[in-house]
């Protein structure tokens, strides 16, 4: 065989890896675990290569998980960023299989593994991009769309802007900032914030983080936002899976034809099977169906219609691709769950959402309620509801230093370790406890 | 949004397609199918970029593809070859899904759209590589491993080299091509086949074709194997499909404990599904789960234990390891199918074997039986039935320019333009009728 031009070193390999927990002000939003803290946890993985290439990532702030980056130092150290089928091998191995059970009760994954491929991951993908001048869309296949689409998430909500200001209000501020103030605890607030945040962003699907009061007043605010918006915008509502299957059942048909899709309305695949049985609308998931270990079960009972990807909790980019063809192939919806979170998980969420082969539903995203940033030049703008594809080699993002110190400052300042939605709650609601289903 | 380095072009385009169907000398062998013709059919595409970037692949060669992928020149002519969605897209919506009909009874797949987004994708990988550096395996996630073992590959056949040869014999040969030229008919036959192969090549595991005579004397090959060479050495056997449920289940409960798995004994998810509760030994297969649209169905019927991938026939390296994923999710182990095939082809195999997570089992490979080659240098080595991973960019091998015009004219010669296996084994056995289901 021909001995062509052999790559006689193997590519930078990585000499440094960056752990930086920040803290970003964060509005005290409502839903099924409590209330947002003033702060929203995220931390920024920056790995540097022999050459001084920096790749950067963003995952949920978690001292257990940062503990666990920590840990992987040394198994990365050295290791050819281009060799992902080898690191996250390396990782596996180091961190065993996570079980569902690991995952726990909350809307959000708690498990370490896939966070932590998916912060190796995309850092990597970064550096991989600058290497060969290819955005992270590419090494993904190449761009299916120019654009990526998200939905307005609406939150119940207490006043107040967050961080500093707590439950107080920003005099300064105007537009959405100033709205993003205000109170929305009815049906009349709801549809006010949908109003100045589609103005806004432009956003022309809706979804309205439910699993925070009883059914009845959520199922009023839906009924609501369908008479502001009429039958053009798609409607979503997520409960939180805190919803009685019965109670599911009576609520979901009353809401036939009105959403899009229903999220997590029951916990559990079971109960989300029954559900599904009895209704139209669509099921979609983010809390049943959360890991390809979960998948068997998923198909055996017919848990959903739709799983919401999450590069964060299914391990990184790539993965999220073969969940959409798990999807396709059992003909399930594909669309993307968010949690509050800044520009470089954006980023990678609209390279990956560029990718994918078929992008039926617009995308999730907490970003409208995120007031900092940590890349330079500021944040990402929203045109009609979409963000434009970076064009840039990698993600298309670069850390801004000083922000980022200044929210690791913002970290170390607010003594927040991890989210705990029920502590903040209680602030508010002495002895209130979260509660696994709740009606 | 920091505007950084914009990438100002879409990359190189592609400005031309080559496609050029070639006829490689080929032994009697039998199969299921017939007798193999004098000369197998290959098809070898080149792509060509605006910056004249040359990338290639190797698809098996039948002239109802071929016509397909010149059918699909105009649609690619322009493309951006590291837009892979983006092609696979156009190229999805040019031909359609086709079904599970479509692949045909024969032990081979004669779909096109999957044949012609591997021969575009590897080709454009091999693009890719050139333009960024890499090996393919690295455009698939990078190496879990140097070498990638296969597996010796028996086949029943008539005394004869093929090509020119027909059935006569190269009077010069020696070593593995001499035994490459000797009649196996019967146990000792196999045996011996085995022996020189495996001296030759370095195979650790050994396949036996099968479907060729009545089921006890494949049986009593697979026996002789045993005593031959012994446990450590894993043993498969493959009928295609030709032996009833009964009949797979006798003989596969007195090979229990002489293979490492059992291929295809019988035709179909439902039969596969009931052999396989029949039998401890595990079932593999290429014929009954060949495409995405066939996994529901195995996994509600549990046909199979593992799955033959093909990059040729399952759309692609990338679709190949989402494969590899869905195997890995409901608990099928991955292994390689092959057909007649030369070195541009093995060198995509090759890749993809390194790239795969898990690699339990020697891939399949008909390498041996060739002599011919396409690529300069000459043809792969096998040590210790591994072949090395290239390292050079891209599939990291190189069209041989006289040798690809020699064997175009071998095709325009012999005037194959599809296989046939029917037909060269009547000019044998008048009269010989394929059947679905033998014994």
């Amino acid at each position: 065989m021909k001995n062509a031009i052999l790559r006689d070193k193997t590519g930078p390999l990585i000499k440094e890896m960056i752990i930086t927990p920040i803290a970003i002000v964060d509005p005290p939003l409502l839903n099924a675990a409590g209330l947002h803290a003033p702060y929203a946890l995220r931390t920024i993985v920056e790995l540097i290569t022999t050459d001084n290439i920096s790749g950067i990532s963003e995952i949920p702030g978690n001292i257990a998980i940062d503990a666990a980056l920590e840990s992987a130092r040394e198994l990365l150290i050295g290791k050819d960023p281009f060799q992902l089928n080898a690191i996250r091998y390396t990782l596996e191995n180091a961190f065993g299989k996570e079980t569902a059970a690991e995952r726990g009760d909350a809307p959000w994954d708690q498990r370490k593994l896939v966070h932590i491929f998916s912060a190796i991951e995309v850092a990597c993908m970064d550096i991989i991009g600058k290497v060969t001048g290819l955005p992270v869309v590419d090494i993904l296949g190449g761009k299916m769309r120019d654009r990526v689409p998200f939905s307005a998430y609406l939150f119940y909500k207490y006043e107040g802007a967050g961080g500093e200001w707590g439950f107080g209000l920003d005099p300064t501020a105007t537009g959405w900032s100033a709205a993003r103030q205000a109170k929305a605890l009815d049906p009349a607030g709801i549809v006010e914030q949908a109003r100045a945040m589609c103005k806004e962003f432009g956003f022309q699907s809706i979804k309205l983080k439910g699993g925070v009061f009883e059914p009845r007043a959520e199922v009023d605010a839906i009924i609501a936002l369908r008479e502001a918006f009429g039958p053009g915008v798609p409607l979503r509502i997520d409960p939180n899976a805190l919803w009685k299957v019965e109670t599911a059942i009576e609520y979901g048909r009353e809401m036939e034809g009105l959403l899009e899709y229903l999220e997590d309305p029951v916990r559990g695949q079971e109960n989300m099977a029954k559900v599904r049985k009895s209704l139209n609308t669509p099921l979609a998931t983010n809390m049943c169906t959360t890991s390809f270990e979960d998948i068997p079960t998923s198909i055996s009972l017919g848990a959903e219609d739709i799983i919401l990807s999450d590069h964060h909790f299914w391990g990184g980019l790539r993965a999220s691709l073969e969940l959409s063809r798990v999807c396709d192939i059992f003909g399930r919806g594909l669309s993307m769950h968010s949690n509050s979170h800044l520009g470089i998980s954006l980023a990678a969420m609209v390279h990956l959402g560029a990718a994918l082969p078929r992008l039926p539903y617009a995308l999730d995203t907490h970003y409208p309620w995120q007031s900092d940033e940590v890349i330079a030049g500021g944040r990402f703008k929203f045109e009609e509801g979409a963000v434009a594809v970076p064009r840039e080699p990698g993600l298309g993002v670069e850390l801004d230093r000083a922000s980022l110190a200044r929210l690791h400052q913002n970290y170390l300042d607010c003594g927040l370790t991890k989210r705990d939605d029920q502590v903040e709650m209680q602030k508010v609601v002495p002895g209130w406890e979260f509660k696994a289903v709740r009606w």
